[in-house]
């Protein structure tokens, strides 16, 4: 007898016929004698609907009522899996967050846990009940309820499954594990049996939106392994775990690509002390998060400075650079919007050298010139033209090792 | 200073701008300097699709799992409710109906409320802010969320009125007060300014549908007294209250037509000793609920007997009946639709006589004939041709004097 957490998404739980579908899922596991606590997620869409529904009320919601409005969601999914799984004769109950013990900070809307009392959930489990548990959701420690933020009901699973001390933390997505790339991209790419958590954490960061970076830290944190696998079928998903020694024989883990980042480039900056600084200091006050960047001081006194951005603030980000480099006087910005960033990650670089050389002959070998460079212990990532980079990609994928065998 | 509740129905914050408009009604009351306690309900059709999901689902849904599923609609409307407030400046502040204090009895779906710990609401709105309670749910000693049963947010509003010493409670519908009749039948209806709770009890249950029978009951028996009033006009509602000895001055305070009855008559029923009460214990047995009553011995050792039912309830009556006759071994029934029930209702009746005579002196000047009698201490109810009735109500209503004067 095992104790399973399972988790299962907006998707998953999208309509009546999907809700029934989560149900047979949860019923094959506890027939199998295992304990099951379920956590979902409100159904997609309904999160989007109560929030347009605010925004025309109040443009400017408080934090705490808009808690109030959002934990309606998972209300309704947690009765409707109950009675769904009554009709298939098991025997469940559910829980909203705060009665499944959750306890968070009063930080309404962004909440974080700080403890789990999971006694009643416990008692449950015992005499055989499968919980179903609302996801995204607790209380403080006042009794008001909060949220967890985006990717909350990750968080939920994963500290409940550090709670209840389950054997395994199941999260059910629309894909049914972590790859060794985005297979539309590359037909060829594998599906991984396990990662860790480090590595989650660079493939989650860099566009592979399997999970929320968030809840992969937390899980580190609380060391929780769990499992990303789809509800759609019944194959074996991706472990995701602390890092074991075996794990560096690999030296590349994965290849993903993030085409959702724009360049910016600005030339003829005036070299003074505190120029660079200026610049970001303004991208920041303009909530605009820069990735990589690269200066290089020119000729004649003057900088150029290269940045990468998400291409959703490229506007904001050059209305906040114009206006820093009129108080400087001087410099020109160029956006590119055509680039694409492309990321090799694993733990095995720590322990192997010459993975940055063997990347860019591969690149060059696909042809595709390097515009930038930025490297961390675990992962080096170049910005190449985005025309280039679905090919430059799959060759890279095939250097590294990485194709499935045929 | 008052200390006020109001309750708003479904229809009242049936979309945005009613929320908005519900949220002015509040800030006027609030700008006078009152404290405002609200109660709201699920915006109207929400309840009923949540509930034609849980059928999808489950055909036969656990009381738990509802209660935990319907309390949903409740805890959008109060964060919404909130949101609009906060945007026109008035401090204010949701509650779900367990955090607000309401204790019930275990019963899922039709709970009982047990005791209120009101102090939160309290503090609340001694520090001037509005409070916003969820309608129609509680919470029993366990923590286990419950719901009220049908009228359930009246219930709430009544019993919150009496939890924080209320100076007033006022129930806004879609109607601006009790009327002396319907005045879609009779236009020279009068609104009531004030009724006891005995005379609203029987209007109530005579189909005059401006709440439920259960509601009243409850504010009866705590002696709360509340205004119905509409929440699309600043109108003055009707106050129904304690019956005050001013009151019996009126004898008929208002004329009642209910056309959802149906008359089923049994003849030449083998008269033996229990065959009268074995036809109401089947009847009972299929959950139908019979109102008038007239039993009358014919010739031949055969009894007649003729009774009301719910119009609804007609083809259910009858396959009963049919059952327990041919266990009697003998009698026929007939079904008769076209039937209404006028009643006039008053406490002035207890000290005057001679209504009854004026009653039907009136109901033969508008050539209605009388098929069933049923009195009671404050009311008189006869069963009349449904062609005829509505005439017969008007005429009724000049006969008592309760024409609006012109």
């Amino acid at each position: 007898m095992a104790r399973i957490v399972k988790k299962f998404g907006g998707t998953s739980v999208g309509d009546v016929d999907r809700i029934q579908n989560v149900a047979r899922v949860i019923k094959s596991e506890y027939d199998q004698g295992n304990e099951v606590l379920v956590v979902v997620s409100a159904r997609s869409g309904v999160t989007n609907e109560l929030i347009s529904r605010a925004k025309a009320i109040n443009p400017n919601p408080a934090d705490r009522e808009m808690d109030m409005l959002l934990v309606a969601g998972e209300q309704e999914t947690i009765a409707l899996t109950a009675m769904a799984l009554h009709a298939i004769g098991v025997d469940a109950v559910s829980m909203t967050g705060a009665m499944a013990g959750i306890r968070t900070d009063p930080f309404h809307t962004r909440a974080r846990i700080v403890s789990m009392d999971c006694k009643k959930i416990i008692g449950h489990l015992e005499k055989k009940r499968v919980v179903i548990v609302a996801g995204f959701q607790g209380a403080d420690t006042d009794g008001q309820i909060t949220t967890l933020g985006r990717g909350g009901s990750d968080l939920s699973a994963i500290a409940l499954a550090k709670g209840v001390d389950a054997d395994l933390c199941q999260i059910y997505t629309d894909v049914d594990g972590v790859y060794t790339a985005d297979p539309r991209i590359v037909p060829k790419a594998r599906k991984l049996s396990e990662i860790s958590y480090e590595e989650m954490l660079e493939l989650a960061s860099l566009g592979t939106k399997v999970m929320q970076a968030r809840s992969v830290e937390f899980s580190n944190k609380y060391n929780v392994p769990f499992e990303v696998r789809s509800s759609f079928n019944n194959n074996p998903g991706t472990i995701v775990k602390e890092e074991v020694s075996s794990m560096e024989d690999v030296v590349v883990r994965g290849v993903a690509l993030d085409r959702n980042q724009a360049k910016v480039l600005i030339t003829n900056i005036p070299d003074k002390p505190g120029s660079a600084a200026r610049v970001f200091e303004g991208l920041s006050e303009a909530n605009v998060v820069v990735d990589m960047i690269v200066q290089n001081i020119g000729r004649n006194g003057v900088a150029n400075l290269t940045f990468t951005v998400p291409r959703d603030d490229t506007q904001r980000a050059e209305t906040a650079v114009n206006q820093i480099l009129s108080e400087l006087g001087g410099g020109e910005v160029t956006l590119v919007n055509d680039i694409a960033k492309l990321s090799v990650v694993g733990v095995g670089m720590r322990s192997h050298s010459g993975v940055a050389g063997q990347l860019f002959a591969a690149l060059g070998e696909a042809k595709a010139n390097i515009q930038l460079i930025s490297t961390s212990e675990i992962k080096i990532s170049v910005v190449i033209d985005e025309s280039e980079a679905e090919h430059a990609t799959r060759v890279v994928h095939t250097a590294f090792g990485l194709d499935v065998e045929e």
